[in-house]
Order: C-alpha cells, then structure tokens, then sequence
C-alpha cells in the first residue's frame, strides 16, 4: 500500500514576528493572501488554482511544523496512514477543515524525522495568472519542492523511492550519496536530500517563470537594503539547469526563487549523476557555494508540535569535498 | 480498456524539399538532429532525452503522415489496439525498429480521421539541455501538443475524454464549443482542437523556455529576409497564457513556438472557459487573428499514406464570431 | 546662429480628463509623479533626473501644446530666438518658473507649424532608478523622441538639419522621402518625420530598458480589459531596431514604449536608408502596419492655444505604397 | 587646448597564444572579426559600425599596448599633442594606415602611465546589428569603457577632468575618493578609476543590449567547462546599476559584459556618490567582491613597447574598507 502522491504542496513556517513575515513574504517578494486567521497568513503563488502553498503561523521558535503532499484519490489518506503504521511510526488523522482550505488528511511522522502531512482536498482559489496588473516581487508562480537536510542520504532515497518517487538527479561519487532530487509531478523534483545534521529543513523552493525574474527579486532587496537577505546567488545550477537565488526570510528560514528546469514525466526518464568533483554542480559558472548554506538550516516539529533532536551526519559532508578529488 | 497516454511525442510530416526543410528546421530554428536515412531527417529539442519528435520525410505532397502518443507500460499498446478495434478502426501493428528509435508501435485511424500511433519505448539520445554553446535559432526545448482542425470540435472532446484526456481550457457560447484544450502530461494541452474542415493538422506546438526566445525567433527570420514565414504573432494567448509565435515551414506547415504556460497535474484541476465574444481569447493583447490562421491547414494521411478526404465544418466557424456577440 | 540643442526633453499634451489620464499614465503605466497642478500632472521616467519629461494638462480638446527640447547653455535661448526670428516666425520668451521646474524658456512657432520650446535649467527630481521596489507598468526610464506628421518630409529633414540635427535613418524611394529619423543626444532620434497632413504629432518615445517591459506593457493592458488600448506591436522596427509596441492614451494621444536602438554619437555616423519597398523597415517580422497608425495623429496648438490648421501631405502617402513596387 | 574627445574607442591587448585568443574571443564570445594580420585579429561588436574596438596582437607576455579614444575632428589631433606637450610628456604622430582603419593618430604616454592613443577617421564596416542570424556568445553590441588601476585616484580624476570629462559617480569617504566613473560620451563612463599600484589595465568593459546576455555568456563558459574564466559575477552593480560579469581571457586580461546603464548627456548632469561603507557599491545584491579582482590587472607597456614599472599605492585600498566603518 503506497499512497499516490501527486506533488509537494505546502508548508508551514513557524516565524516569530507575523507582521515582519508579511513584510517580506507578501510585499516584497509579492506572494498572493488567501486568508488570514490571527496568527497566520496562508499564500499562493499566482498560477496556483488551490488554497496555499505556504503557511506562516506565528510562534517562539523559527521553526517548520509540517511539509504537506497532495495525493491522488480520497482513499490515498488510508494508504498513507498503512504505509507509516508499517514501519511503527506516529499517524494521525485531521480532520476536513482543520487547516482551512484543507480537507481530510493524514499527518505522520516520517522515517526521517519529519513531520508530513497527506491530504486529497483543497479549496479552489481565484485564478490570478492573468492579473499581471498585480503581479508584484518575485512573481512567484507556484511552489516547486522541498529541500531536507538529512544525515544519511542514502536512507532517504531509499525512503522517497518506496514513497513512488523518481530519481532525477544525483551528486555522488563511489563511496557516498552526497545529495540526490526526487519526483511526483513532471519535474525535477518534489523533494531534495542535502547531507547534514538532521532533520531539518534546508530551503522551500518556489517556481518563477522567467529568469529576469530571479534578478528582479534581488534588485528590490537591494532597493531596500535588506541585500543581506539574499544568501546565495542568483546563478545557474549544474543540477536541474534551474536559474536560483537562495534567500532568507527574517526567521532565517531559506527559500529558493527557481526557474526553467525540465520535463521529466516520462516512463524511462533517465538519472543524471553528478561527480562531487564537477565544480559546475552546485553552480554551473563555478562560483562557489556560500558555507552559511551547507550548514544551516529550519529545525522541525514533531507532531506534538515539539522540536525534533538533531542526528549527527553519518556521512562525508559534500562541503569537505574538494574539486580536486581530496577531502579536506 | 483504455491505453495509459503519457504526451504527445513525435510527428511525421511530409515536405516536398529535405534539403529546404533542414534548412529552415535545423539550420534556422535549431532543431538538433538525431538520425538521418536518405529520405528523412529525425529532430527532437535540446531538453529532449528520447530520440526524436518530430520526422521529415520528403514526399510529393505536403501532409501530416501521423502523429505519435507515448503510452505508459508495454501492455498499453495492446489496450489502445482494443480501444479503436471495439470502434471498428483500423489497426496495425509496427515492429520495434521500423521507425529508427522507436519500439513495437500501434497505428490506428481515429474517429476524426488522423493516422495516431502509440508506442512505448524511443531510444535515448545524449543530454544536450545544458550544451549552451550547441543552442541556436528558437532554442526549441521539446515538443509541447497537436493542434488540430476538426469539423466537430464537441465529438472530439468526448473522443478525447475516453482516451483519458482532461480538459483544461475552451472558447464556446451557449450554443457551441469552438476550440478546447486537452492533457495527458501536466501543462495545459497534448492536443487542442480547433473548428474547420477537417481532419487536418492545425499546427505542430513546441516549448521554449523564456519569452525572449519567441523574438529571437522572428528576428532571425527577419534578419534571412524570410519573415513571411512568421504567419501570426508574437503575441500573448489569452488560453493557456502562453506567449507564442505561429511560423509556416517551407512547405506550408504550422508551427508555433510556445512558452510560460502551466501546470496542470492536479486532481481537481479546474476548466478554463473562455467566451468566444472576448477578443482577449486568442490574442491577449486584442491582436486580430491572421485569416490564414483558422483557414489554412496540412492535410493528415490515412494508414495506406492516402490523403484523407476532408469533412465540411458541421459548426459555426470561430472566426465568423465578432467581439460584439454577432455571428458573421 | 544655431541654438546648441541637448535632447527632445518634455510634451505638453492636453488631455480631457485629468483622473482618467493619471489611471492611465500613472496607476497602469507606472510613470513616476514629480509635481501635481490642479489642472496639470507632471511625471517623469525612473531614470530621469529632472523635474519632467510628460505635462498632463485638462482641456477641452486633446492637443499637444507643445515639444521641448533642452539646449547647452543659457545663450542658447538667444540663439534659439535669433534661428526663428530670421526666418520671420513668432517667438515668445518664458520666464523662469511659468512652468514648474523649467528655468528661462523661449517659445516658438516653428516653420513646420509646431510649438517648439527651448529651455536650458530644469530642476533635478530624486535619484530613483535604482529604486526596484517602485517599478510599476511599462517602468520607462526616460523620454526618448518625438514623431511628428509633416506634409513634406524633406521639408523638415532641411529644417531639423540646419538646427543641428544628425540623420541617422530613412525610408525613400528614387522620388520621395517617406520618413526620417534625426537625432542630437547619442540614439537614434529626438524626432522623426512620418509624411501626412500636419502639423500632427505622431507619438511621444519613452525608452525602456529590456523588451520583456515591453511584453509587460501589454499583458497589463490585456489583464485590465483595456487591450483596445495597444494600437500597433509589440515588434520590432526595421528602422531604428528597436522593439515597439503603440498605445493610444485615453484620449487617443499615441506613445511607443521602445528599446534596443543603438549609439549614435561617433563623428561619421553613417545614415541607414531603408526602401519604401522593404517590408521589413517597419516591421522587421514583416507584420502589417495598422491603418490607423498612418491615419490618426494629435492636433497641434500654436502660441496662442489655438489648434493649427492642417496643410495637405503634398507627397505620396508610404501606407500606399506596397512591397511590390507600386503605388496604389 | 584640450581634444574633443567622443568616446573610448578601442585598445589594444598583447597576447601570448593568437589561436587561443581567437577561440575565447571569437568562437565563445562572438566578437566579429574584421581583419586579420600575422600576428594579430582586429574585432568589433555587433552594433559598431567602425572598423574595431579590440585588437589582439601576439606576443610575450600579456600587456595592454594602447587604450585609444576617438576624437571630433582632425584639428583634435593637433591639441591632444598640444596637451600632453604642455606637461612634457612623450608624444608621436602615427601615419594614416599603420594601424588597420585607422587614420592620422597621435600617441601619447599620459600622466598616469598609460599609452594613450588619438584618432579621429576610422573605416566604416559592415552593420550587422539586424543580423541576427551570425549572433553568437555574449552579443557584445560595442565597447563601453576602459577602467584603469592607478595608485592615486584623485589625481587620475583631476588629468581626466582637464581632458574634459563628466564625472557620473564615485565611491569615497571623508578622506578618500576611492574609485571614480567618468564619461564623454552619453553614458555613465569611457573610462573609470580604481585603486591600486599602477598603471595597469582593470578592465575592458562591453555593451550587451540585455541582461538575459550576461547569463547566457555565463552559461556557455560552463558548457564548455570553462567556467574557471568567470571571475565576478553575475551581478548588479550599484555604481552604474549596471548588470555585469567579469570574465578572464586565457592571458588573463579581465573584460566585462555589462548592460543597463543611463543616460548621462544633461549639462548639468548630478554626480552620484556612494559611502564605501555601503556594501551595495560594488554589488547592489551584496555579494563580496572576489579578492583577485581588486589585486589582479594587466600590465600597461610604454610607446616603446616596453612595460611600465609599477607605482605603489599611495592610498587606502578599497578591498580594506569594511561595511562597518574600519578599515583593516
């Protein structure tokens, strides 16, 4: 019994200042408000048709409660709820309406230490992809992925592929899984491994539909002095061809403005398999990844809403790896 | 027992000059070429990793010899051969290797008159997606859907409908249903009908990832002194939001380059309903359609490669259909 | 005696609704505010760093009152009122101040029948262009050119040599000069000539700085239901290269939203000469110019406020004209 | 007597290995070539309608040979000799010819060291801006600018006042003006200054129209696995606002691509001066600047061809000065 997941879908962010959150997210990367209760704002980007695709719940501790798959059919929930009782793991149902917008669902905690909810429903939204009169920041178009740090890659492909998920891209070489992107919908990924300290959030990535895009959003960083946000980037990456900049929210919590990678829905879509030694993996022009990246990252909640231990990487950090071959 | 469609996949167009035909396809728009026999050429785009998508054959006639959907598993092309016998159409099976790249295939006449092939497995070809110093011309990344010109647009909605097609956009009023837009893979159409004499082959629809090589596109054919070949366009669809130009190969066929749709997997994905009384529908910046753009068409060749006899358009004409609400 | 002119620098148009033209200008095109009147708007592009380059002022008709050009230094206003009294034409001194922001002025019934003002300070605006998080619409960086309509386009290709003025392109045949385009500052023109009767003002130019504002422009437009508003383009000139697209303000003044010309500014500066027979020199994706950008232009006040009377095009007309040599 | 000076015009590099160069220059980056000798190419970008803006000429050891500026007219000449004779510094006339398209030239070692060459008549080519069809690599439009490193900036900003150029922007603190933009043509800068033991060339910089070209250069150099010859970047400058990359040639004389700066040919036009305590000077993103691009440069050669000794800084280094107000 697998659940059939149709794609990443949302998340929710823990952030300490709601008001500081909309500052960023909603005027100046220009995400869409569907609703608002007290103490949360729920988003979308402009091509979505569904309710939200980010949560920001106001909290004490920066934190990430929960990352949501959308699965195919209403009797998906129970195969998910199989699929984790299974392996011995923590599920719960949530009831229709819980989350507004969100129907029935199923929420566990996962073999990787996070917390994942199911769900089939949600609430239409209005179609604004047309509304290029509002289309502010960003111009966010939809989510794309997640990015999870985790101490054993390996493990967590191994996991994801037991989930249905399609393997994408790797970085490795032959002793070790250094990261590897996996998929639902027809694209590069729903789900990205990076190895570390887990589990953790690494970043939530969102499409845009054009590069100038990606630059446009760090101009208006740099319009209002907050460049400082802008950890990474922008530049192109070797894995997925996607055009990236890597930002941080006021909380710390990493987000990637990501555009023009591939289809990949084909039944024999072929892996691609990076050397750790190709400098172009990470950054295809070579430039070198910030270390802030590679180390830091959005601690998770269990379903007790209780932060998660951290597990100690189990493996040779791809940041010690050199281009020359010697790990350092 | 319907078969598992995953995308529309390759053409074969027939062309009157190879010669003249590789010039306009691969050394003008940048087609990248796979495989040659004397008599034909095999072009797929730069993000494509299965052998072609698009055959030249040279002939006496300008036509449309087939269009090809990838299906699935194996175990689909028997499924699609009892989905048009149980129609009482004509079927055939083609052994693997009969088309260089291509598996075992079925070939069958549809109910609107096109030669449709299924087929599962295609040869891999090399991974070109990031040779950025290999791109030129239109920078096409893959072949995106058929267009293609019916005489009764509702019958075959429905004909798609039982192939498992969902429906993502449409032009009609009350009385009639002019044009839809229909998908197997999560953009917004594999296929998409348009109202007129028929069966003919509209247009042939390929994807590029940014806005701007739509222009470069035009201004190459400018720069050749060829820009009669530029039909209609650019322009912004109000369906499907894709910006697009429509060029007319050497001998006559349509193609159109297309960009910035979107996505579609979801369950629930909701239809797109367009009056055909808003001028915005076809050109979302209210540029009037060329005449020959709903008049013109490649006549579609059954399976013994004879021309198909054309249907008179049962319908009133979209093109007669002025803003004002009034049928011409 | 020749004034030393800089640069085309602002239009006074007379426009009928002041509210609906700041919807227009401002909330949709995204024209940035230096200074409000109770009868007049006084806006400016990103880029620029003086007070203006658009006065806005109610009237009963919609008219321009007058093109000003910007001159080197203050003796050139003397110089300016000798060039005209020579040739027994009405000229006017403006003190400093009479308009907001613009120092001494000399005004002046040009031989072509235009009201032409020379002026040399102008106040400085705020530094904005690096101001992201405020670009709005079609984000204009600043003025460009006038196009006007004259009846005898030699006429005013001598007129516009004598003050100074550079011929970079044209479109001729043995017999006629079509068009002209002449410029002072380094781009290809502060005005060009269309033939037809005048004096007309064809359009005021604003540049942008990349072609995907020019796209932008128009999916505005598009989203707001006001695609009646893009007269003619997007596209790209033969002449002058740039990427276009013509809009009709509300009160059916014309503007181009224009980019990608080239440096002017080298001693030699060879003229480019386009046929008339070149169906690429107006649009160089060969699309058909729209009648009505030949036909309808702005009417031009004189000195006193009073509307010139027209003088018949004495010339033949380039819309007659066709790709095959003959005129119809 | 001061020499009219139009812009900067073209230089000249020595290089050790021709077949490389004209591999970087011409194959990867699309310079047009319009003359070839022996030992040397003579190129331009797509936009220049002059004979070229760069020549390579082989050699042994990497240098810059001459950095050349256009003047007005042929009595230009005379007062460039005049100038640099006042200050009793080394001039020769060079004969129509010597070099390839180039007329009547007077040669100059300036007071900063470098070897400074004037012009004013340069052979016409043949304009290929509307060829868009031979557009290739980085689609360097024309040359922009020369930035040179010199131990004394303010110095260099008082001789190249006295030549008569504007001053766009600067970055400075109470003490120190640190690097300086100076311009004659309509642009932020024909020339700019940074700090550092000279004389030595910084860089080339060249015009591209749009932004989308600084990324595709960069993704071509990682197609070709080449990326190690991106140095800086991509990135938006706050000076200038100027999108930018830095690139190194295979001798590794340093050019940059650069788009989207403004229009600077007011008379009264307002100097724009950064803190250099703000981080955005160098980059409006915030990114660090790598260190080799403040230390490394090309060397300069005298008119004898022979290297110029280098003149220790004599000011505080730019690359010292942190955000936080101390220098290190």
């Amino acid at each position: 019994m697998t659940p059939d997941i149709v794609r990443a879908a949302f998340a929710e962010l823990i952030v300490t200042d709601l008001d500081r959150s909309r500052w960023f997210w909603i005027d100046v990367l220009g995400f869409v408000l569907t609703a608002t209760e007290p103490d949360a704002l729920y988003l979308r980007g402009y091509d979505e048709l569904s309710h939200h695709c980010l949560i920001l719940r106001e909290g004490r501790q920066p934190a990430c409660a929960r990352l949501a798959f959308r699965v195919r059919e209403a009797g998906d929930l129970g195969a998910a709820e199989t699929f984790y009782q299974q392996r011995n793991l923590r599920t719960t149902r949530i009831p229709a309406g819980m989350t507004p917008g969100v129907g029935d669902a199923v929420r566990v905690e996962d073999p990787l230490g996070f917390t994942i909810e199911f769900f089939h429903e949600m609430a239409h939204a209005d179609r604004l992809q047309q509304r290029y009169d509002l289309r502010r920041g960003a111009e966010v178009a939809r989510i794309d992925h997640f990015n999870i740090v985790v101490p054993d890659v390996r493990s967590a492909y191994r996991y994801y592929t037991d989930l249905g998920f399609g393997l994408s891209e790797t970085i490795e070489d032959d002793a070790t899984l250094y990261a590897a992107w996996m998929y639902r919908k027809q694209t590069v990924h729903d789900v990205a491994f990076t190895g570390g300290d887990g589990p953790r959030l690494h970043h939530l990535g969102f499409f845009a539909h054009e590069e100038h895009q990606v630059m446009r959003t760090c101009d208006i960083l740099g319009s209002l002095r907050t460049e400082n946000l802008i950890e990474r980037g922008p530049g192109r990456h070797g894995v997925s061809n996607a055009m990236y900049v890597y930002l941080r929210d006021p909380d710390g919590h990493r987000l990637e403005i990501y555009t023009s990678d591939y289809y990949t829905g084909d039944p024999d879509h072929p892996t691609l398999r990076w050397s750790v030694h190709d400098p172009r993996r990470r950054d295809f022009w070579g430039n070198a990844v910030i270390p802030s990246w590679y180390r830091e990252a959005t601690q998770v909640l269990d379903l007790d809403g209780v932060p998660r231990p951290l597990i100690k990487d189990t493996q040779t950090a791809e940041s010690s790896v050199g281009a020359d071959g010697f790990t350092r």
